[in-house]
C-alpha cells in the first residue's frame, strides 16, 4: 500500500471548543492549520506575485481545474511541469473539482449518472466533465491536494433531491477514487454534501468515509443560507469527520465565518472574497469593513489599518490607495488585495495562537467586538 | 544667489558621437547619465511597486502634472508631503508643464497669451492653466525637475505658426520663472521647441538659454515626425544647448531611438511605450519585438527574452505570461511591464558603458543587428 500524499497532524485541541491546532504535509511543505487559502483562479492569485503571497504568510494556495481546463488546458500546463512549475510557486496548491463551476458559471447544464453536459461560460462551446475526467484534468494540473467531482446543489433545494444528489456524489466519489492516477503524490479529498438535513450530512459522510480518503471537504455551503444555518451545519457534520483527517470547509473567506468554523473543527478555508471585494476597493481592517474610495478617506494619511503591518500598510496611506482605486491604477488594487489576503493569513495565524491558549472563545468575542461584526448579522463579510 | 536645485555634472565625452557620460544631482539623490524614465502618469508606474522601480535601476521617474491636478489634485498631494511621500517613492520625480496633455487630451482648447483655456477629458469641466499655475502646480506636488509650461504644436504645422508659438513658449518660460517658488529645491527645464526648422530652434534656444535655466528639454518630437526627421532636428539642436546642463528629450522611448539620441548628446529620455504595449503582451527583447499573445508562443517554455536576467525573465515563460495576458489577469501584465522597462533601463546602463569604453557605434551596431531593426524603418518601436 502506497503512503497518502497528504497527511494530517493533530497537535492539540482546544479545551472549551472544537477548535484543533495541526499540520498538514504536503509534498510542496508542511504547513499549520487553521488556515486560509488564497485562490488563484487562473493560476495567479490576482496582481499578486508568488513572492508577495510567499511573504504574507500563505503556504496553500487554490486554483480551478474548470478555468485551467478551458485556459490554457491541463495538457498545456502539464507540458510546463505542472502548475507549480507553470506559475513558479514551490508550496501547495489546492484544486478544486470543476464541479462547483459547471453547476455556478457554464450554461445549459444536463446532468446524467455518468458526468454533466455544459456549454463553456467562454465560447459556449459543448463539454463534458466527469468524475473521471475532472480527476484526470488535476493529475495533469499536478495539485497536492485535489477534489472529487461533486454536484452542489442550492441549498434550499428538495430534500428528495438533495438525497438523490448526495447518494449520487458518493457513487462520483468512488468512480473518482478509482480513475485517479497519482495517489502517491496527489491527495484526493472526499466532499460531504446534504444541504441542511442532518441525516443527509451523515448518509453523505458515512459513504465518504467508507472510501477513506486522506481528507474530507465541506460542500455546499456559503450558498445563500444564512450564517447560523452553516453553524449549524457544521456543528453536526465535522463531528462526522475522522479526527486523523484534515476538514475542509469551501468556499468560506469572511473573517466571522472562519473563526466560527475553526470552533467547529474546520482545519482549512479559502474564498475569492479578500481579493473580489479589493478590486472595487473594500478592506477588511480590525475595525472592520473599509470602503477606502469613500470621499471620507480622500485626505486620510492613515493606513487601511493601523493596527496591520503588512506592505501595504507599513508604506501606503488611504489617500493614497482611494486616489488609485478612483483613478482605475492597478497598483491600488494590488495594495488593497494584499492587505486583505494578509489580514485573513494573520487573522488565522492568531486564531492558532488562541488555540494554543486555549481562549479561542474569548478571542473570538475581542474580535468581534472591535470588528463591530453583530453575532446575529448574516455573515456576509 | 541659491545654489540650483539640479546640477549636471560632465564625466566623459565619447570620442566618435556627441554622446556623454554624466551624472544629475538632485534633492533625491544622484543618477548616471544617459537615463531613461519610466511614467508614472497618475502618481503610480502602472501595476508597479516603487521597490520594482528601485529592484530595476529605476533612479526617476516621470509623473503628469494635468493628470495630478485633476485627480487628486495638487493640494491633496502637497497636503500629504508631496508627490514622493504621496507614492512613497524616495529617488527623483520629474513632472511635465501639463502643456502636452492640454494639447493632446483635452477638448475645445483656446490659446491666448494668458494661457490656454480647455475642457477637462475627465468631467468636461472648463478649466485655464497658465505659466504661472503650471508652475505653482508642480510646486504643490514637489518634484525634482519640473517643466516650464510651453506649446507643442505638429510638427508639420506651418512656419509662420511655429514661429509665433516658440516666442510665446519663451514669454511662458520667462513668466514661469518668475512664478517659480522653490529654486532652491525644484529644478525647472525650459523646453525647446521650433518644429523641423533650424532657425526657430536656434531661436528657441537662444531665448531660453539666456533665461539660464538648470537644464534644457527638447520638445515637440516623436509627434508625427519620421525617425531621420528627429534626429536630423537633435542633430542641431543639441549643439545650441549648453554642455554644463543637462539636456532631456521628450517623449521618446523606442529602444533605437534612444541610442539615436544618444550619439546626439541627449542625458534623459521618458516614454509611456515600454509600460503602454505591455499592456496587450507586446515585450521588448534584444531580438526585437515579441507579441507574446501570439499563438506561436502557446507552448514556448523559455523567459521572455534569453538574455535577460530581469525577474520576469528569471521566474516566468513566455507560454505562462501569454496565458495570463490571453486571461485578462493583472499579474500578466505586470510582469511585461517590469520586463519592458528592465529592458530600457538596462539598454541604457549598456550605453553608459559603450560611452566609457567610447564604443557606442559599434554597440549601436551590433544591437540593432540583433534587434532586426533596419535604420532606414520608421522608429515605430
Amino acid at each position: 500500500m502506497t503512503e497518502p500524499a497528504i497527511k494530517y497532524r493533530l497537535i492539540k485541541k482546544e479545551k472549551h471548543t472544537g477548535a484543533r491546532l495541526g499540520e498538514i504535509i504536503t509534498p510542496h511543505g508542511t504547513f499549520p492549520t487553521p488556515m486560509f487559502m488564497p485562490v488563484g483562479t487562473q493560476a495567479s492569485v490576482k496582481s499578486l506575485a508568488p513572492e508577495e503571497l510567499d511573504e504574507m504568510g500563505a503556504n496553500i494556495i487554490l486554483s480551478n481545474t474548470y478555468h485551467l481546463w478551458l485556459r490554457p488546458g491541463e495538457k498545456l500546463v502539464e507540458e510546463a511541469g505542472g502548475l507549480h512549475q507553470f506559475m513558479n510557486w514551490k508550496k501547495g496548491i489546492l484544486t478544486d473539482s470543476g464541479g462547483f463551476q459547471v453547476f455556478s458559471l457554464a450554461k445549459m447544464r444536463d446532468i446524467t449518472e455518468q458526468g454533466v453536459h455544459f456549454k463553456s461560460h467562454l465560447s459556449g462551446e459543448k463539454l463534458f466533465l466527469s468524475p473521471e475526467k475532472a480527476i484526470h484534468i488535476q493529475n495533469a494540473l499536478g495539485s497536492d491536494i485535489m477534489m472529487s467531482f461533486d454536484e452542489c446543489p442550492p441549498f434550499f433545494e428538495s430534500y428528495d433531491y438533495i438525497k438523490k444528489s448526495v447518494e449520487r456524489t458518493s457513487r462520483w466519489a468512488q468512480r473518482g477514487l478509482e480513475a485517479h492516477l497519482h495517489a502517491d503524490r496527489q491527495g484526493l479529498f472526499g466532499i460531504v454534501q446534504g444541504g441542511g438535513h442532518k441525516d443527509l450530512r451523515e448518509l453523505s459522510a458515512r459513504q465518504l468515509v467508507g472510501m477513506d480518503f486522506p481528507g474530507y471537504s465541506i460542500g455546499g455551503l456559503s450558498v445563500g443560507e444564512s450564517k447560523a444555518e452553516m453553524n449549524h451545519v457544521l456543528d453536526f457534520t465535522t463531528p462526522l469527520l475522522p479526527e486523523n483527517k484534515p476538514r475542509y470547509l469551501m468556499g468560506v473567506g469572511s473573517a466571522d465565518a472562519l473563526i466560527d468554523g475553526v470552533i467547529r473543527g474546520v482545519d482549512m478555508f479559502d474564498c475569492v472574497l479578500p481579493t473580489r471585494i479589493a478590486r472595487n476597493g473594500t478592506c477588511m481592517t480590525s475595525s472592520g469593513r473599509l470602503v477606502v474610495k469613500n470621499a471620507v478617506y480622500a485626505h486620510d494619511f492613515r493606513p487601511l489599518d493601523e493596527k496591520c503591518d503588512c506592505y501595504t500598510c507599513r508604506n501606503f496611506t488611504r489617500a493614497y490607495i482611494r486616489h488609485l482605486i478612483k483613478a482605475d491604477e492597478i497598483f491600488g488594487l494590488r495594495l488593497a488585495s494584499y492587505h486583505n489576503l494578509y489580514f485573513l493569513l494573520n487573522l488565522m495565524k492568531n486564531v492558532r495562537q488562541a488555540i494554543m491558549d486555549d481562549n479561542l472563545l474569548e478571542f473570538k468575542e475581542s474580535f468581534f467586538e472591535e470588528y463591530g461584526f453583530n453575532a446575529k448579522d448574516a455573515r456576509n463579510f
